[in-house]
């Protein structure tokens, strides 16, 4: 176990620090001519700020044992992620760090909601456990909502009971986003049991309530829950943000909402705000940045420097009461970015620990990043034994309606191809079929529909990543490159394949879980873009297919979504056939 | 145990609430066009605000049992002092309540540190136990400095494992000041270990490092160390700041910080503040009132109200991870108070737990304040075998010099009047005798000097109140007084007296502890004045004796004090005879 992951510094290294700060013997580093980015006094101060045993110990001249001249270069805490679910950026633990740490980021709170749904109280440990082998600090809320639905087979059920040897652990600084805000307005007890355990524990609970306003919003936070990173607009953050809601402002891949927040963000507010990420895709983070790119972006457009950086590092390490974290001061933890220019932010150097972890955005090769161990893929399926026919009822059918870069999706009515009393696709009018291949329990179950927006004319696409018990999702013109598409995806226990003509096109493997790769981040986005260049090549239209895939199956975003127990009406909230009268 | 000190609100409780919030039942009070003071917003926003069970549950419209049209007038949430001992306005905790809870505050962090140097853990439960009856919220920080010194003889000593129960209890929020700041520096491990007990329940250490600067404040904080409120000037202030301590800035009777510190608070570092009062005795709390008084004043210096009211607020309830506590919004208790102007800011209504609990200043007659708990006086002390006579050495004696307003003596070596072998008080050169009579183990010590400052020109005066042990002390012009004054001590069970020519001219009994009374606050001034009085009427030219001779036998505050156990030289940090040569 890490120091920083505990309330307690253990007794020796308290005493090492106190004598370091006292001056009684060099400590191990002194960075001279820093531009101090102070996040207490709000000032940027010119300092010598003295590092020793991992931790920051002083400010002023020190002997040391050796000395870093800074030049004038400003200084920042290490960045804060107050909400990520690493599972998103499909790759391990230790390639997410090699990927973020470099960019300034040294302190995540991750929600392993996605493994959690697949292995349970198995996926949470295992992503403790890759956390604590970690050069940067990796602190894990306890996922709230396993299963997310009744809807759908998931790989585990999580309840207060089983969360509870979890929480007592420093690792974890909170209950994960609360999604089941009906479960919290509506006193379910096993809803208000997991609430509880948090406040027993002294530890807050996120929240996860997009839309929530007036009573509703009134019931959910009388219930104590005291964040939101869900706003996406101005006006549902001034109301939850009055009503004393911690607002996490949220630019993701498929979520941003940087643009519409930031001109709220004030000095008399700040205080209760702070960055996320929530779902970043590798080619944003490879292309973009991670906290960082939210900061240059902030800063671009007038908040004032100081206010978006203890946004990004106070004010999280705040939120979730994270000791020696979130600021340059003596004792808190060593984690610093070095930069030239505050509105540029490039960090230059970046800090963990106090040992230098990366430079001009490379991992230092003294920084030992671990491999990252097995973990299951809970890939139960037996390929032979995929059925995607569908023998039919009426010749109308509900097809579900991509809409793009939307997560919502629309019913329509159509009359769809027969042909020997089976429904078929009809990729000329981009009816295609969907399917969801249950894969946890070896249930056998597969739903299946029709769906509209992906425009592939020929083959299929499939992916284990399925939003949130992540069965294996297929998408196809014809049942055997359905069948060959998912085929692949379970020899390679877990991952994305794209099939045409019973071959496979394309593929990354993702063995921990079936959502998360082993290899490093940049790999994962090459495969990325052979799997869209080829689901391209087959006649799709969608910037980023299997995105859309993996949320066709999460069954509590309106309108009409299915899963492995066949099609979902959201907003009546019941299966229902897919053949109409 | 009220709810309110707990982080679980008991499960029935929550679900009226949240059934209260979702509006499915009226709520019991609805207040009306208010303008609240939003300290999470930072603007004030025109709302009808919804209390249900002693809770806020809502803003907008709700069906109700009450109405309360506001009419516009602003709504704050009621204050903090982050900082007080109670014990020295000298009334009980009932007394103090009546006392503040009409001026706004409804919510003090009190660090019983005196009541724990003469009762130990037994002072503390009496306090915990005062508090929990209140109508008003009442937190204890945790003593850890019992006693406060070696050099003399306190009533109790409390290590980490004597403070171990105490601190899980949900009525502590913090272990209390750490005055012994050369413990924490040379790492000291019993010192060490009470930081430890803190830290590993979660809970913050206060501090108190009066002009601690450089690696010194860099290793006290590097023990994790999180505030202080002896911040006396801006450039001590802006260090601690800046080295990550939040400052408490106080305006109490004797150390009056606030026009020194006010100019350094601005937006960007005014949510590392607080206010505080440490020290307030009856009269100031009478005429100028409590942080209402620091509100208006710092408000009229030209704050912004928006940033005074957080620092009365929300800002002490995070730093001490008050749930519930700091800001009114769905899910906080009802602490609020009313007032038509935001500048004259007159508590014209203050409501606790949603009770309306005094109007105009006064205390509402349906709130029952209960009648204080007696407790232990611990004054162990045989008036006959009081022994004021000093044999004389040498004709030359050290001589405590006070200097007015000040907490810092200077030494005098002066010649004394010598009258068979015994040396005598010289009133006429304002050379008095003091003494320190032990009171808690009956010991029999009597410490015994002179002092100069006082002016008394006959009679004596005494003092159960005496920092931090709090023995008694006693200055006179001639032993028959002396004797009177303590005898009279002695049999109110602790308190203050003048005695002139052996008989009592005023006096103050304190028999909680010798430090309380069982007076409302009002009676207890009232007596202080007529005891000033008295003390005038014999002489006394300092503007409070009482308080000037409390903090004579304070042995850690330069230069020379005296305690049971004789004359205290504190540079040298050693016991010194009177006699020189």
């Amino acid at each position: 176990m890490k120091d920083q992951y505990d309330v307690t510094v253990h007794p020796m290294d308290l005493y090492g620090l106190i004598v370091a700060a006292r001056g009684d013997q060099p400590v191990d580093c002194l960075f001279e001519n820093a531009r101090l980015v102070n996040v207490f006094s709000g000032e940027i101060e010119s300092r010598h700020i003295a590092v020793s045993g991992g931790y920051i110990v002083g400010f002023g001249d020190y002997e040391t044992k050796e000395r870093i001249d800074l030049a004038g270069r400003y200084v920042l805490p290490g960045f804060v992620d107050a909400h990520v679910h690493i599972e998103s950026s499909m790759v391990a633990v230790s390639e997410f760090v090699r990927a973020v740490l470099p960019l300034g980021t040294t302190t995540v709170v991750a929600d392993p909601h996605e493994i959690a749904n697949v292995l349970g109280a198995e996926g949470i440990e295992y992503m403790l456990n890759e956390g604590k082998k970690q050069p940067m600090n990796l602190f894990f809320t306890l996922p709230s909502c396993v299963p997310a639905t009744d809807m759908e087979t998931a790989g585990a059920a999580l309840d207060a009971e089983a969360l509870a040897p979890f929480m007592a652990n420093p690792q974890v600084p909170a209950l994960g986003e609360m999604m089941n805000f009906p479960g919290v307005i509506h006193c379910d007890p096993l809803v208000l049991q997991k609430l509880e355990l948090a406040r027993n524990a002294g530890k807050p609970a996120d929240g996860h309530a997009p839309g929530l306003s007036g009573k509703a919003l009134n019931a959910y936070l009388s219930a104590g829950i005291l964040s939101d990173h869900e706003c996406t607009s101005r006006k549902e953050a001034k109301e939850k943000l009055a009503a004393g809601m911690h607002i996490m402002i949220r630019e993701g891949t498929g979520a941003k909402n940087l643009d519409e927040l930031l001109p709220m963000v004030n000095p008399l507010n700040a205080h209760q705000m702070m960055w996320c990420t929530d779902d970043r895709h590798p080619d944003d983070i490879c292309r973009h940045g991670h906290i960082d790119e939210i900061l240059r972006r902030a800063i671009h457009a007038g908040l004032p420097p100081v206010i978006a950086i203890q946004m990004a590092t106070l004010n999280p390490a705040r939120y979730f009461r994270l000791p020696r974290i979130g600021a340059i001061a003596p004792g808190m933890r060593a984690d610093m970015v070095v930069t030239s220019d505050l509105n540029a932010l490039a960090p230059e150097r970046v800090y963990a620990g106090g040992r230098l972890a990366a430079e001009d955005g490379k991992m230092h090769p003294d920084i030992q990043i671990p491999v990252p161990a097995p973990c299951p893929s809970a890939i139960v399926v037996d390929p032979d034994r995929l059925d995607f026919q569908m023998p039919a009822g009426t010749k109308k059918v509900r097809v579900i309606e991509i809409i793009p870069d939307q997560l919502i999706t629309r019913q329509q009515i159509v009359s769809i191809r027969l042909e020997s009393g089976l429904a078929l696709a009809d990729p000329a009018s981009d009816i295609l079929k969907i399917a969801v291949v249950e894969r946890h329990q070896g249930t056998g179950n597969i739903g299946k529909g029709f769906v509209k927006g992906f425009g592939l004319k020929q083959g299929a696409i499939a992916s284990s990543v399925a939003h949130d018990s992540h069965n294996i999702v297929v998408v196809g013109t014809n049942d055997a490159d359905m069948r060959a598409a998912v085929r692949h995806v379970v020899e390679m226990e877990g991952g994305l394949c794209a099939a045409c003509d019973q071959s496979v096109r394309a593929e990354l493997a993702l063995p921990v879980a079936g959502l998360m790769s082993m290899d490093p981040l940049d790999t994962v986005r090459q495969k990325l873009d052979r799997l869209i260049a080829a689901a391209k090549a087959q006649g799709g239209r969608l910037a980023d297919p299997f995105m859309a895939l993996s949320f066709l199956a999460l069954p509590v975003i309106p309108e009409l979504k299915i899963t492995d127990q066949g099609l979902f009406d959201v907003n009546q909230f019941v299966h229902v056939p897919v053949f109409v009268d």
